[in-house]
């Protein structure tokens, strides 16, 4: 498939007048997609019932005659001021019980059924006007779930819904108590209407109540993009998708996924530097205007698995955005590197966010491809030029990698709910084994505990992973030649209790003894070089131990294709794992410098350069801030 | 006109026999005013209705026949206990929607109707009672007005009036969606009644919103001052004046005081250092039992300016106080240098707080003239010392400066709002300029939009004004040899939106392509030496570059008489700005040394040493933390 | 009395047929005193009324049968969900006035009146059951008071028992009024029903307000246990006792130990480390698993106090804790430390928590003796050496001290609610004044106000004690050779008010001139070495100035047999006030080395290692994490 480019695009924001010539500008730019329509509720129906569609009419007529292809949103995520009338308790509550108010976005509870309804009838009218418009090439369901720490609620409408998730759950409520023991401090229930959520109780809830809590509204988000997905999906035969955001743990993005057709994301490398990544001063400084070398690749990666191979960045960071701590702009190059990586991974459309930078409201300071008063912004020549370098490199079709990591939404629910260090998340630890498996130079798949492929792997990391069953350890051994747990694996219950014998680790007739937490500033070395950090589980047992700490207890124990990393790696002992298991498993690995990463489909391979300079390896030369694409011998597309 | 000294007294904290000794014992120190009655309403009505004003009748009449003039203040600012079960909804509410109790002070929401006919039926009580007494010589109207954060409210009383607000500047809802860009994320509105305060939504709320808000409420502070102003006003001739508090922005000072005849300020240079001033640890330490060698200067400019040449200081520290995280004393000499370089900036009087420090209640550890037990504190020497050096000094006769700052209030508000970056602030950039003037030895005005004077001078700043419209900026043009615009200013328009054309640089033929924010640790060098950080825009178009980044792109352009600075100046950077200004209108500068100040006025030259050592400037030395004053040639007083 | 062992023991959370092995296995390690019940209400009482006792008669039964003594808890710290349906309204609420929910533990506010009748009803419940029950050895009442930071609480119960306090205290409100000095801000109230609670102020409410509210807490909680103690007291032959929690000042520990037979306290001393002492990085790594070398030794003579000489700890830390914010494991050898050192310190008990690791709930991460699945813990190991190493010490009799420290908890309610400096704070002044009598290998009594033995001391330190009467330094004058007092000792009456003359400087012709508090960085030298920090009272007067400042002000102060310290020591000048105390008093000193520490008792000599290396001492070498033991010639068991 010939990867695309698109753009983001507000017809309500602009006069009339400048629509055509709009269109006609981002067919000459290269672009062939135009999402649309996504926050624009108020203008579609200013009053309840008061349906006024025909701009929206005209705006599709105008950009699909241009050429464009039209990705319609649902306008669900922006419900206007009308709708609190009708439902003053469908805005949700914060974890301090204050009620988020209407004046931004995203103000809504995914448990009220009003609002879940108005949601669906809004979608229904859409689908009915524009599912057969030969305009309307796909579908966006909703903006950016969980945005602004939105999938959670504390409110009544959350509650309710909650107490029947548990009766549903548990059947009994003994059940409940046993599952989650709450005899410890006397927290038994004799009804499901005496549990509440699990906010501002005097010290810390009961983990099980946080993480049932968790799955819920994960399950919410879930049911509420079925709703929509269930109506539009009888109305129209065009995709369905939905739009998620970077770094974004609060529900499960496979579950959404499965109902949808592909998943995208909004892929913002400067402003994540400078939000959500945890790096020492002198790796943000060294990519403060190209973004991590890492954050985008595992994005992704990532949502290929969630789109089950089919997925764009719908939003791609075109300059300075308005939202992080501080919003540099990307050096020159890094837009059209951006774009070519994520094509490299496998997206089919690259979209970016936005067409022309709005002169007013919240995101006034967000860089468009066209400034606010029309002039060319930095962004639109690379955007041409990438276009121009997707006609140069053809299809790209996409291959199985040698090596996957397993991805777990609800472990970082477990985790967050209970971290027991300071210093331990499961982002930062998964993203972690990512960057060693990158430094490697290796290409990476995603897989997630209720999809493992039949085709098996080289070997597959599988660390944090909160509740490992039988069965999922079963099918992760059967689908690599190594499987390498740890640490923290295995360590809960899907009602989060310790396991009698942990999984992993009962494999190798092991048992941890304790665990240790540790301070930012300690380490526990490994002989031979490395150390963990954070996290130490205190392993004894039967099993071989393939590394150890300082201390002559074990810091990886193995046995033929099972592992275990007995404490949270830095990236040394990550290197040294990686090599010892691609040595074990006979991976070929290409060692990368600082800022390059490589990626291998079966058509290309792609060096991308983070960094500011040029840089040599392996006899080539990469610009700054470039893409370096070597054709290989192409097989037929899949 | 010869300075005075004053002194803040509270004789209801006292028993009735301490007052005539008091009286005696400040005449002796060479006090000549002092300020009485603003927190003393729970004595002057104990009850609704039930007022007690013997007990003031007699201090005003001891402290009058001791030789004193006395300041009255209204005691709006401590609404008694009684009042909040006549009006239990005029507390305010801050922005995470919790009322702000009954029990210390400023205790009232701007908006609430019913407390400004309170306020206002107080105010005339006193006026008819003490209007015309001969010992009255000066009215303080409330007491620090937005301390301890009180400018803006979030309760009920302030939305219903900032609903009648928005609709006397709106005329329509309509006419509010468009200025607002409410179309943004579907925020429209179908009646001013749907327009709630921009607290606690989900996200950032629409900066016009928040801009519009935060106007109403500094509009609301004009109209409560303006209530008691106007009262007081028809019962007395003497002036009428409030006491402004160090860095608080909140609320349009100039507005204000455009209803009074002087203008006060409250300095405690020793506290602001540890509360609200950004400099590293070396300069914080150096001044740390100093203060800041600019802050109290830069207040004093200011307040001349909002006095329209009338000001005083109306608390000075005269030791530690108790509110700051540190509290350290003063050095010897500090509490009369502070004094004469209030004078120096032209203040008529420099009144200390207070008499004798209270032995209860929360200002207990705030030292005062007198220790609690009556023994004279370190400042009571201090206070005389002063008192004779300013008879010695004579009159004092102010001139207009060579340069000026402009400085506007709404500025902060949209900055604050919006800053883009996090290192972005209004205060620290116009302070930042105003320090390199200081550096450079030259005296300064402050002016507003609303009031620039004819007379015209060498050059003006204006870095940051957020608002700049075309007759602003032709009145600046108009008043200067040479205006210096930027960064950021003339970034919005009146309602939050990025103007088609930015004022200053559409006069340049320039245009901003973007703007950039930056962390603290980075900077971007200027070719020459200096650097910009925080902020840069990036400028392109016809005007020359007078200084250029290392990367070719202007960080100074200019053409005649208009310059706009693309970065917020590091200190050297500032230095050069300074410099090339001055050379190009001819001004002469007088480079300082650290620590060191000069200010020059009609009359008389003075050289200010902040520092713990003695410095040697130009052949004068200057003791430690003294004052040096040169009598010029003095023309006649104004 | 001959030590002994004991341990936490929750049979409700495990299968009745497990009961008899764990009581045998315990009896096994050395343990003999078993802790039950006291989080079991929901067992007890599954719903109102429905007494469910037979299991708790069975467990009881069986853990007396195998030789174990029980300690039974009253399960008041976990009332029920059902409780809350009878009185909902007996949560407390936060500071901003938030409800604390259901769903953890301690939430109720400990002036309900229904919840402390009901508190009440279930003692006598248990009393009558089980208070001639020949297993029960001794009852613990309630559990950590105050842990969560759940003294306080500012909702309608605490608001109505305050204002009937408020008026038992001060019969009218004039008599408040003054003692508050409310006319500072009109703070005045005409009845007690206008006495709000000290929270959500505008600005900080009256200290006088603030700490009234905080002796009313603390009489709360002394009121609360009384009730329950009152109640078993009759019921019972067997001491009562309750579990402080380390570094919990919130309530007068003295007053509750009035009405109790014993003290013990939870010692937590990694978690300490971790969550609860201000210490830099080097001495935090340095003691990360093991704990700092003076808290728990503080803890245990802070509570030989409260006890009257009787104490246990009742939670030793066994191993990784789950609270703190990073969780290390204890070095070995640290679990049998701890242990010897509470009995060098007169522990009669010494209690690990818990025997078992839960696996489900808040703590599963809270190690124990056993694993959660029943395999030993390290920690089992090292709680049958203690038990060992118990039996070869036999009797350990303690004797008074020659120095002692004056502990105040209302000292702390003063100057938490006003600091005047951000780095003041009581427990780090006491703390660092017995950190320096330890370094020089002193054994340390504490004393509190209404306590003071007639046997003299020494010397006594008094440092920062906020309230002292005359007879209270007359008691404490008569009580040693030398009394020590400063800095901040006597700085306020009972009500918040600077005195007229200060305490102990009065009895020196000395007068405080100023106060100063300065930021983390500045010290003010003391000649000769050492300096003062945060803190410092610049005094003037008649004494003799023992040590002096760099700029010649006065550092202490003394004549005779009173000395006063007119600043915060740090390490260096507090040893150089030890040692010329010491050389008045004729105290023989043994300096130590870093982390090692030194307790003598009528019996024995302990030196107790903390480092992870062996140290040689005096002629002695001990171990790494090791207690050296020397047998005295014992005089006669008391």
């Amino acid at each position: 498939m010939k990867p695309e480019l698109g753009v983001c695009y507000y017809p309500e924001h602009w006069p009339e007048a400048m629509w055509a010539e709009d269109a006609a500008r981002m067919v000459e730019t290269g672009i062939s997609w135009v999402r649309i329509g996504e926050f624009a509720w108020s203008r579609m129906e200013p009053a309840p019932g008061d349906l006024q569609l025909d701009w929206l009419d005209r705006a599709i007529e105008t950009l699909g005659a241009a050429g464009l292809r039209v990705v319609l949103g649902t306008p669900t995520a922006t419900p206007p001021r009308w709708m609190l009338e009708k439902h003053p308790d469908m805005l949700a509550v914060d974890a301090q019980g204050k009620t988020r108010k209407f004046g931004s976005r995203r103000h809504y509870c995914f448990s009220h059924p009003g609002y879940v309804q108005e949601s669906v009838r809004i979608a229904r009218i859409m689908g009915e006007r524009y599912g057969r418009n030969p305009h309307i090439a796909a579908w966006q369901i909703d903006n950016e779930y969980g945005c602004h720490d939105t999938t959670v609620s504390y409110g009544l409408a959350a509650l309710h819904a909650f107490r029947l998730w548990l009766k549903d759950q548990y059947g009994s409520i003994d059940a409940l108590n046993e599952a989650w023991g709450n005899i410890f401090w006397a927290m038994e229930c004799r009804d499901f209407d005496q549990i509440d959520l699990p906010n501002l109780t005097v010290t810390e809830p009961n983990p099980a109540h946080v993480l049932a809590f968790r799955r819920f509204s994960s399950d919410q988000v879930v049911a509420y993009n079925k709703a929509q997905a269930d109506v539009l999906r009888a109305l129209t035969d065009a995709p369905l998708l939905h739009n998620y955001m970077g770094r974004v743990l609060d529900f499960d993005h496979f579950k959404v996924g499965e109902d949808l057709d592909i998943a995208t994301w909004d892929s913002y490398p400067i402003g994540f530097l400078s939000d959500r990544l945890e790096a020492d001063e002198t790796h943000k400084t060294a990519f403060l205007q190209q973004g991590d070398p890492d954050m985008q690749a595992f994005h992704h990666d990532l949502y290929r698995a969630v789109g089950r191979g089919r997925w764009w960045v719908m939003e791609q960071q075109p300059g300075p955005v308005n939202w992080a701590p501080y919003n540099p702009a990307p050096l020159p190059g890094m837009v059209k590197l951006w774009s070519l990586e994520a094509v490299a991974h496998g997206a089919e459309v690259v979209s970016y966010f936005r067409w022309r930078q709005a002169p007013f409201a919240q995101e006034q300071m967000h860089a468009g491809l066209l400034t606010p008063n029309n002039r060319p912004a930095p962004a639109l020549t690379e955007a041409k030029q990438t276009s121009d370098a997707l006609s140069e490199i053809g299809n790209v079709v996409q291959t199985q990698a040698q090596v996957a990591i397993l991805f777990d939404y609800a472990s970082d629910w477990a985790w967050s709910t209970q971290p027991q260090g300071a210093g331990f998340d499961y982002f930062r630890l998964v993203f972690s084994a990512y960057r060693a498996l990158r430094r490697a130079g290796l290409s990476v798949d995603f897989v997630s505990s209720t999809n493992i492929p039949r085709v098996g792997y080289k070997f597959i990391l599988a660390p944090g992973i909160a509740t490992v069953s039988d069965n999922l350890e079963r099918q992760l051994v059967e689908a690599s030649d190594l499987l390498i747990l740890g640490p923290r694996s295995g360590a809960i219950t899907h009602d989060f209790q310790i396991p009698r014998a942990r999984p992993g680790l009962s494999g190798l007739n092991c048992d941890v003894d304790l665990v240790e937490t540790l301070p930012p500033n300690i380490r526990r070395s490994v002989e031979g070089g490395g150390a963990a950090q954070h996290w130490i589980d205190r392993v004894s047992g039967a099993a071989s131990n393939l590394l150890t700490f300082a201390d002559g207890t074990p810091a990886l124990l193995g046995e033929n294709r099972l592992w275990y990393l007995a404490g949270f790696p830095d990236d040394k002992l990550w290197d040294r794992v990686v090599e010892m298991a691609a040595r074990k498993t006979e991976v070929t690995l290409y060692p990368m410098l600082k800022g390059l990463r490589r990626r291998e489909t079966a058509t290309h391979v792609f060096l991308i350069n983070y960094n500011a300079q040029p840089v040599a390896w392996n006899g080539d030369v990469v610009d700054a801030c470039d893409v370096a694409v070597t054709q290989k011998d192409a097989p037929e597309e899949e």
